[in-house]
């Protein structure tokens, strides 16, 4: 029996656009918003939403910046057919920027901070609340946080209005035992919040530990087209839709969708499981010195990447 | 802390080879051999166990047969490093052509068998044992079997004089929950043997199934380098070293020898996870349609696989 409160939120084009800096094509972007809303995705993030003057427009694509005109080249001008979402990074974007909710094709803005962030960040999701948008508060790198300086992250955001919080495996460390114990504490010091999980494939447990979450209770379950997104990737929509078992998800438009755009970026960049990723999670590391040598001449040259991850010092 | 009862069994050249025909050629078994010995694994799965007139041997390599004669190019003349073990099918191998295990450079012998052959594989197995083998018997394709089918097949072999009896997930169809219910179901019939998990990753989800697997008391451990295997490959030997706590553990030897003989590899035969795989996974299936399509040169027209497969009737 399905849990009708799970909601999927696809982050292809934010997450993977970490991988080509957001430049997917039109053709790209709407066959993935036509694709999600047949299958029954509930949310589709689209992109970060930036201020223009945060990031060179000539260097990344309109997906960072999430501008109104864009977004319309995507939903056009009926009815939308699914729910759209844009990730905010702390500092990235100014209040003055974020347009009324009533204004913009988003429904959702989700708030990604740090914890030495979480009041900025509450109070950057607090001003989108006003502004007519659901929130989530995405709290990044937990698996590096100390217990008392997590415990009084969770009060502040019990004690906020942001009704969504996500537990964020950012460096793919966790294992599903990490994932019991921390989803019991969220849902112990968060009693009147939905928790969402957010997990990278770095150790290939991204959908393992979105199962896990499912069976703790956690409710808002991210995934991306064939686990496409930073470094080792995230959880693939397509085996996330298969294990639901809503028969309001179809996973036939999400395998087309993959086939026809998902397949030709998988030849241009690289992501998914590989050696570096696997060791910077099980390091419990920020998988930048990975990724840096995934991208250099030297990307099979794995043992070295292992020696210099664990020198002395 | 480590549980000094597990086991890890690599079985990169026996299930590795059902991609390549067996031809790995003698660098590649001696360097595999001489990384597991170093990195503390338990038993290296060399190969099958068969009889010269059941393959043509020149069709396939010396590891789909296990001669003693090709044994010794790889252990030499001194003391083993490793155990060595051979995977023996019913009905490809002939009493009489097993040597006694004081002659052989083999430790154990595993017995893969599907229900039906639950009798011919104790069979063989007790042939084994009085031999001198250590012996497991490998149930495969559980997720097809009735509950009482299943139920009588354990009851043969709590009877039996098998010591190790393997729980394999030939489809990579379990999700952790399947596996929670079968590791119970075996340890409640077989009270008096030791359980062992051999995972597929179809839906990315044999290393979590192995860790399922072992929280659940399952002790013998089947994975591979980098996950080689068929289809969607196995459980990748370098992140269950990393996940597991015993210090006599060791990742260096084998991340050098994916680097050195898998990486390579992977550039000519195609493992692990694909939608394709991932299909035939969720719907319980046999590997061997999409390991067809994956060898065609439709490989990338993944949605008419899927519609293939969900054809009506």
């Amino acid at each position: 029996m399905y849990r009708p409160e799970i909601k999927v939120i696809d982050c292809t084009v934010r997450d993977g656009g970490l991988m080509n800096k957001w430049q997917f094509d039109l053709k790209f972007v709407r066959h993935a918003y036509n694709a999600l809303s047949e299958a029954g995705v509930d949310y589709m993030e689209i992109g970060y939403l930036s201020s223009a003057k945060a990031f060179d427009a000539n260097e990344v694509g309109p997906w960072k910046f999430c501008h109104e005109k864009d977004l319309k080249k995507i939903v056009g001008d009926g009815e939308k057919t699914i729910k759209l979402s844009a990730m905010a990074d702390i500092g990235r974007i100014e209040y003055e920027d974020i347009p009324m909710c009533s204004e913009s094709s988003l429904d959702m803005i989700r708030v990604a901070c740090y914890v030495h962030q979480i009041d900025a960040a509450i109070d950057l999701a607090h001003h989108c609340i006003d502004k007519g948008y659901e929130t989530t508060i995405n709290l990044m790198a937990v698996s590096t946080v100390g217990i008392r300086e997590l415990n009084e992250a969770l009060e502040d955001l019990e004690k906020s209005r942001v009704p969504i919080i996500y537990l964020v495996d950012s460096f793919g460390a966790f294992y599903s035992e990490d994932i019991d114990s921390l989803v019991a504490k969220y849902k112990e010091r968060l009693p009147n919040k939905t928790i969402g999980i957010h997990a990278h494939n770095n150790q290939q447990l991204a959908f393992a530990n979105t199962i896990t979450s499912i069976i703790n209770g956690v409710n808002y379950l991210d995934a991306t087209l064939y686990g496409i997104g930073r470094g080792a990737g995230n959880c693939p929509l397509e085996v996330l839709l298969s294990f639901l078992k809503n028969p309001k998800f179809k996973v036939r438009p999400i395998i087309k969708c993959i086939e026809e755009e998902i397949l030709p970026w998988s030849k241009k960049i690289d992501w998914g499981y590989s050696v570096p990723y696997m060791i910077s999670g099980t390091m419990n590391q920020h998988p930048r010195a990975a990724m840096a040598h995934m991208e250099s001449d030297k990307k099979e040259c794995i043992t070295d990447f292992y020696d210099t991850m664990n020198a002395p010092g």
